[in-house]
């Protein structure tokens, strides 16, 4: 299956195509680079052309076309993506849905938007239109579109009270094109969502996004400093289990991560001091207050809506998820991050026991999330990264210690998940894309069903350096 | 100190006072008589005058001419508490507050009334606002007062998402006239809620009320049968836990309550099916539906949006907590009921061995509930009354049980509560109220502070009958 790009680019020549190597190369990318692993395989990749479709239909005749020409297809919403979903594996299309941004309706509790919206672009609207929000968003809310979020995101802010972007209610309904001789558009409810959602593309492009919406309201963001690690976890995990409390963000920092990697924040703390960041909603500030006047080494030294800090710190979420990530990046670039799952049921212990065996080579940066009706943990820990090898003996102690990990340094969906086959994006998969070319690579069950997972995976379909 | 109940009425004469006794007596009474021990004690029980202030500044004139002549205030919003809480056990001066009920301001997340509004009202006026309503409220929504909600109840329809009453930020602010010669006026926040909220009125009597909001959905309410009370149980925790539907009421009733006790639920179902009741916002029905799908004995017999039953059922919400009693007393006048707590750690396990104990003597309506981040589930059970030994025994075998009961049969904040003295409530009593005139009778703590617990507490106070 050879592609013949050129027959596929005279075909669209209507369309909004792009072609020039400068451009192309960097629709190519995302961010795959806060992982040496991932930069070491895939910084060279590049793909042939790129096209914006502005409608359905659109998507619709690139589909056609890229399927009649064997052409390889890879959406992309922004490219804010950590592990690289968004990079074309064996070159060919990118379709770049940054024109179909358009807001379709607002309704109480829902929005039905296109791929192409920046989150931010959602809120704001639905702000405006009737002090409605999304429930949560990826900390790339500036930047990062909502079919980007729905196709390769997890959760983020938000999830402390409304969970994981997977579980039920979360995401209402899609509307998917197949890449076939005849694209199919299908509207997607229910069980069906897990196949196309969290699936990198690779089972369909997603053209509209039913989602439902929160309250909007103008959030406090705060910060709090503990002199103890475990104790700002108890004050972090309590105050989410507080259920009349509506909280947007819990996060926390070990010492020095604030101290030393937070460049405004720095100023206000010590190198010993433990972080907390949070977002609150007005009306619960008093009782947030309450809550944490019980607790007498917590001291609020930051909050959004009475400010005196002279360098004002700028969004607090913005310090959270992965964020957390890119600012230590920034200062230090030999820094990288594992995704680690602590559970509902001691996660604090086991965080404790996990940071015992590694800080300060890991150092834990926490993100508090509902699950499954619990309160649970999830870290988003900095690696000082050495070798690959040491990179994945830290995983590997990690889950041998009772914590998974997504790992992000990876980029095919099942090596950043659970490590196994999801038989029902498998399934779909063959009735949506028959021939692959939906970001191949990406879906190891699809290539090499009985892969083992007991090392990297490496998609024998990727462009080498030299081609 | 004897009252001079006739001083007090002339002193205060120019005010809407009514002393005609018919209305008085009907002023004395609330649902007390929902069990047959209040029922003996109170059913007689009247006081001298009731007196409906238009303002604070009335209230307080009110407090201060009764404390002049040592008149005992009960507080009254309608009356529809049922631990006898609204009763004047001294008779005295009714102070009923159905004349202050503005509603003060609305903001984004909270609003700002009088004690005297009907929740209906508040969620009414929010709604026309700001596509807002209250975040819970009990199921006497349609007749009770906030400030009685907030004097006298502990949670209800919406706690399944928001917790109880008095988990911290369920209630923002109170403000509260005390019972002085010179009666103050408190702004109660933080910590101090306890000393006041859920206090029967012994306090202080409360004239504002901050209390936050949550956004307004047309609320779907359903009914599902079920043919087994356990998989109904494990259907309704599950689906409490999905953290991503959106739910304002959860509630199970054993067979064969809605058959027996729920007339136009009766012709949809058999005596032998479980059912449960349950509010879900609209926009999480596509979710509601996928998880539903997942209990193929789950069946969905009643959805408010698209009722095909030629006697509509009426608010869903009139089906679950103490509507559940009232239902049922309805029917069988010997029904009476209990107040019990399952707990959050293993609530299935324990509601069935109490089950296993006593059913059908005692019948199981579960709540779910968010509780401390988890959720828990309590029990308003129905009762098939006997003898006071026989309730009192079905309470203590509970409690042995490792389920704790708050005495719905008992008219004291103690033995209604933990059977504990409130050290905080019991301190402010002696700041607010140093008489001792505010609702007298109800806290042992204040008059017999070495009270045992190990039978019922009658307050030597009580008017006798004859008198
Ligand atoms: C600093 C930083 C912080 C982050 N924080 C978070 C976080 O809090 N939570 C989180 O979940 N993620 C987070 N991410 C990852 C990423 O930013 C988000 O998931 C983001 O929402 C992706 O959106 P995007 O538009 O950039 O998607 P892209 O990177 O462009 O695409 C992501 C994947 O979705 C596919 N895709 C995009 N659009 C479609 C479509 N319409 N149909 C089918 N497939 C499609 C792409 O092919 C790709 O596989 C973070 C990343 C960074 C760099
Ligand atoms: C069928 C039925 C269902 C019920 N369901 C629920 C439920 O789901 N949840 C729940 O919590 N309760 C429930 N209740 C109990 C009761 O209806 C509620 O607590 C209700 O909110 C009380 O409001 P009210 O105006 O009737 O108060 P009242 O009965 O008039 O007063 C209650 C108590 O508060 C005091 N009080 C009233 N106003 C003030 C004030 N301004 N300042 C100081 N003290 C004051 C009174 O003195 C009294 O002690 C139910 C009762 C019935 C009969």
């Amino acid at each position: 299956m050879t592609p013949n790009i050129d027959a596929a680019i005279a075909a669209l020549s209507h369309l909004d195509i792009d072609t020039k190597p400068a451009s192309v190369k960097s629709k190519s990318r995302d961010l795959f680079w806060y992982s040496p692993v991932l930069k070491a395989r895939l910084d060279h990749l590049v793909a042939d052309f790129a096209v914006s479709p502005r409608t359905e239909a659109e998507v619709i005749e690139v589909l056609k076309v890229c399927y009649a020409h064997d052409v390889p297809v890879t959406t992309r919403g922004t490219g804010t993506g950590n592990y690289g979903q968004a990079v074309p594996l064996a070159g060919g299309c990118i379709l770049h849905l940054n024109k179909m941004d358009a807001i379709r309706e607002i309704h109480p509790g829902r929005a039905i938007v296109e791929p192409g919206c920046l989150l931010k672009d959602i809120d704001g609207a639905c702000k405006a239109d009737s002090g409605q929000e999304l429930r949560m968003f990826s900390s790339t809310w500036a930047t990062a579109t909502i079919g980007g979020f729905v196709a390769g995101g997890s959760g983020g802010v938000g999830s402390v009270h409304w969970g994981a972007l997977r579980d039920v209610g979360n995401i209402i309904r899609l509307r998917v094109v197949t890449m076939e001789a005849e694209p199919r558009v299908l509207e997607i409810a229910g069980e069906d969502l897990h196949r196309v959602s969290h699936a990198y593309g690779t089972n369909g492009i997603i053209t509209e996004i039913e989602i439902p919406l929160a309250p909007a309201y103008d959030w406090v963001g705060l910060f709090l400093t503990f002199d103890n690690f475990t104790e700002a976890l108890r004050y972090s995990y309590a105050l989410a289990a507080s259920d009349g409390l509506l909280l947007k963000l819990v996060t926390v920092f070990e010492a020095p991560i604030a101290h030393d990697y937070f460049q405004r924040v720095k100023p206000h703390v010590t190198p010993g001091q433990v972080v907390v960041a949070l977002m609150v909603a007005p009306h619960a500030m008093p009782g947030f207050e309450t809550f944490t006047k019980a607790w007498p080494n917590a001291e609020v030294i930051y909050r959004s809506d009475r400010s005196d800090w002279p360098r004002d710190p700028g969004l607090v979420f913005e310090y959270g998820w992965n964020h957390t990530t890119l600012r230590a990046l920034k200062v230090d670039p030999s820094i990288t991050y594992l995704q680690v799952g602590y559970g509902t049921d001691d996660p604090i212990g086991l965080i404790e026991r996990v940071r015992a065996k590694f800080s300060p080579e890991v150092l834990q940066h926490i993100e508090v999330t509902r699950q499954g009706g619990r309160i649970g943990m999830g870290g988003l820990s900095l690696v000082k990264f050495t070798t690959e090898e040491r990179l994945d003996e830290i995983v590997r102690i990690h889950e041998e210690m009772g914590a998974p990990n997504f790992n992000p340094h990876r980029y095919t969906l099942e090596e950043g998940g659970r490590q196994a086959v999801d038989a029902r994006q498998l399934e779909f998969k063959r009735d949506a894309d028959p021939k692959g070319l939906l970001n191949p690579g990406k879906m190891i069950a699809w290539d090499d069903p009985d892969w083992g997972y007991d090392r990297m995976y490496a998609w024998p379909g990727i462009k080498s350096a030299a081609e």
